[in-house]
């Protein structure tokens, strides 16, 4: 069907590069019900010989795969997409071994998210040792870069609280309705989005009943949110960006809050936001007045965005919610590869959330 | 394909009665992907004119539905087949005219589970109105009634206690290998069980950091473990059963104790147990010496087995998980559905948990 | 040893009126260990007749209090200082009659914060009925108007947001070191904020795991945030307040930016805060580049402050976390009760707070 | 006032050997309102040269105290009473040191707490190099030993599971109520009991929403209990015991089952238990019918118990909580050294627990 696709059980065939954090785990449990698309081989270094089910016991009874460690040829010679779920820096070498060897590949990491190589070396303080692959990576936000995306063999990934944030934002720039220099972003995330990797910070009694900021000014998803913003209103944007930590597994709510250049009310920005999405099948803007919560897009694909227009004070407030692993990481990947392949945009990916 | 069936989109068209509680969703969330079915109407009191989605904004862009106020004729027009998901006493005549109507129905209350009335009547404190149907119903525990059910018109679906305790408990009990008089049920459930009606008890603050137990000896699901029990045991069994709140939203963990008959180790109960399960889609015996954890079986139909011989006190520890929600009730509905139907038992039903 | 007061078993005698909700249960708990005072009666209409210990089982063994219903007159009898706990609206009357009977008044609901009546009726839509008792009413935050409540008779304690809020920015517009009009004030609250009455929003399933804001632009707590920093600006100042509901039991994380008047640096600001607050003994403005977690103050009257100053975008970004039942509330009113009694400030206030 | 005691600042000095752990900061916390005894000094490997409050910033502005290495002729010129807060094998000869300066010393750990040394072998997979020392150790159960705890130099403090499953069923044993064979120890603790070092299994999306039993028929505080039932019941005992992971901070309750021997009701066991306990100052039998809860104790150092006979299956179920950071550890700790000193066995220790 797809020309120059080896295709296994008519379907294609997936490696997930990386398969023992929040998102490799997540890429399996969407992809096991995936029409279009097969897991063939999963690594992890250090689960290599072991089943993947004993690295997530939940999807015990729904595969059998065995991790094996990273060989880009093993792995190439039994899939012909590439999900990479490593650390970044990590990530480039096999992004660029992949890609070489004729393979579409999403990142889920930050190497390639970032058009410029010297702010990636700013912010990540390493040198991007790739600079001419960096030039073809497509930013995989769907909303934003659809066609883009659907031509790219490497898309990166977008980071959780960019996606939350920029699809919160997007329809006001794009209209020209704020002041772009009055953005500011205060982001609450589960925990999950630390990843798997023990931590005392991560430890349990020390963020349950607790909640605090972290990173303020300094996080490293900054410049991407920056990046995209700009590129949007076609200026340079500088915005306030906070991360904050909240004692729950999923989501990330995120509450944007920007001067608004002209007069205007809340039924107005709500049209305007109900229009620039009216395609998307994962932005649910809700009804006017209403706002989000992460508990309804828990497990989901969705991004919800409520939308405020406060009068006093002539700002607007935009909320989004996502779930930081689906629409925040591996669906979003999903989502990402069904363009790429020419599937249907939403499949594998229209379940609902889990609630309660 | 099924003969005398109303198909509508070719799917077997479905009413939930009483949508608006938690089982309600879960039976929507479901049932969305299912292949085979197809919610065609739903019903609630007190929701009646407002679409699901208000009542359930987890469910936004899947649904158009709109809820009911309950009338059988009207409902059996639309659907095929009906699950009940109404409060006991209440769910009683709605069975009892749905079967009238020439309706399938999955009843989620406790008021078909227990065949003899006098016991309903007794732990219940009413008088069962429908003593002729009571005697057709059939209670769906697919692993010890699948032929039952797959020829009954009304299901009475398991409490959520009772199935992952009879499950845990049921090859021992089968083999004669514990002390009949012996066994001690200890359970732990997410606070879900307990519905989606406010009060004090389960005002967010009351439960979040508390644990307790309630209702010792006396909780209404004794009967119905007691019942499945003796049935198995061909004897009169009486057990202790103890129910606790943990601060979790689903899941339930059982602990279950019994007095060996006869010398065993954990490799003999391990054997015996995957022997039992063997065909069991949703029965997971974990490999010998694990034990399960409710987050592994969260929003999946999956119940996890673990079991241990305790050589020192002479007694077996088996423990079980379960998502309330879904193996304790709406996913087991829809297997009971399946079942009746002749659909594939595992039909819209394979999905992993969510985890983390 | 204080002339006019009626002083039981050497101690101050205390009423608690509305003793069933969390700050009810909090003032018990704190006053419990007071080396100067002794609650000697408690008021609630719908325990009357119970031990206050059915209510809250936590404080069994330390205390035989039974509740009653409020009878001022009777009330009077018994107590010299009376704490106010009570819905808004009906705290009216009742301070209006125990100032008359010659109490000393702490009002922890909203009625006597602000002082303009008109200001009141317009956010909490009833008429004030006693305006020339409101004029006499001291806004109780002692960081910012201790010398008026020891002189006071009736005092006003703050709200829960604004005693995060308020401390948050004062000290950098006491400095004249921001631009007042550009003050985003993003708060984060744990469940207890919301009361002890069960509601389908704060049922246990439906707020844990999930994170929202509420009411933006329009919570009643703005009012009193812009009269304070208004009169520490000598400018009628307008902000935006969002409050967010955080899956915990306690604790306030507020999370403020603001436009940095002049070049400034974090060791600047972090100095500035430090003056400010050098002899504060519940401020605790941590070591530069620290940021506070509601953690380390939960269940202590302590407010933790951080400051951080961002370069790049020419804004301060202040953190603060206070226990929304203890500093927001009846730590704070305890604390007011001190300077009003002529106690010694910290007096029955200098425990730690309980971590983990 | 007690002759031999170096008594600085009018209290006693007190020493916290390992002091950055949960019950090394707890001991601080409770300590700090201690009016009989004063931390003088502290000591943490890791944190050498540390303030305290870098480890436990809940503690700051209210000690200055720094961390040193632990060198016990260092230590003891500081302090007269010793609280060893170590890991069991690095705690003996800690003790054995101290107690050869002359210290009186409380032993957190599970060093000296099985009075058998080869049962301690057995257990721990490490023979004990100090059996003379452990004959003079008392086991640290107030309710049960205090006479002895009182002339004491050397008082081993309870596990934490054992001190609410001893207290739990000490009552029945005593009056030969039950069969001591037929006892059954369901417990459910909080994530705290496990230690501040970071481990996967403790991360918190690994624990929140999740719930596991561990350990079954294996976990080392098993002899434990099982030598002081044993003793209770002049005969050896051989139990059950499970534990469970409760996601939240603190708290363990225990549900007990026995098979009671002589025929009872729940007020004959509701009047004994009241009996056994009269004089206790931290146990609190709740009124017959009622259960406990652990909000109900959380930070406090009370043992609330709720007995019920069950007529059906001839067995009683009796369930205890207890804040295991507390009762289960620092508390009883600082129990124990009132009763060593001969200060009043509730000094520090009578406040309220944090509810919610």
């Amino acid at each position: 069907m797809r020309a120059g696709v080896i295709m296994g059980n008519g379907k294609l065939n997936i490696a997930i590069v990386g398969s023992s954090g929040y998102t490799g785990g997540e890429l399996m449990r969407i992809l096991i019900n995936h029409p279009d698309a097969l897991v063939t081989v999963i690594t992890s270094e250090k689960s290599a010989g072991h089943p993947i089910t004993s690295v997530f016991p939940h999807l015990a009874g729904l595969t059998a795969l065995v991790c094996e460690p990273l060989d880009p040829e093993t792995v190439a010679k039994k899939a012909d997409f590439v999900f990479l779920a490593l650390p970044h820096v990590t990530a480039q070498e096999a992004a660029f071994r992949f890609h070489k060897l004729g393979k579409k590949v999403v990142d889920l990491s930050a190497d390639y998210r970032l058009a410029d190589p010297a702010l990636y070396e700013k912010w990540y303080e390493h040198c991007h040792q790739y600079p001419e692959l960096l030039k073809t990576a497509v930013y995989g936000l769907p909303e934003l870069h659809r066609e883009k995306i659907k031509k790219a063999s490497l898309v990166a990934n977008p980071g959780c609280y960019p996606t939350g944030a920029i699809l919160g934002i997007a329809p006001l720039l794009n209209k020209s309705m704020i002041d772009p220099q009055s953005i500011i972003i205060d982001s609450k995330s589960g925990v999950s989005g630390a990843g798997r990797s023990p931590s005392l910070a991560h430890h349990y009694p020390e963020v349950n009943e607790g909640f605090m900021a972290y990173k303020v000014g300094t996080h490293r998803h900054t410049p991407e949110i920056e990046q995209e913003l700009s590129s949007l209103a076609a200026t340079q944007i500088t915005l306030s960006f906070t991360p904050h930590l909240v004692p729950m597994n999923r989501g990330i709510l995120t509450t944007i809050y920007a001067k608004v250049a002209t007069q205007t009310d809340t039924g107005l920005l709500h049209s305007l936001y109900r229009e620039f999405y009216k395609n998307e099948p994962f932005v649910r803007v809700l009804p006017a007045g209403y706002l989000p919560n992460v508990r309804n897009v828990r497990g989901s694909n969705f991004c919800d965005i409520g939308i405020i227009a406060d009068p006093r004070t002539g700002r607007s407030v935009v909320v989004t919610a996502i779930d930081n692993l689906v629409k925040g990481a591996s669906g979003q990947a999903v989502q990402n590869m069904n363009l790429m392949m020419g599937f249907e945009e939403t499949s594998g990916l229209k379940f609902a959330g889990l609630f309660p």
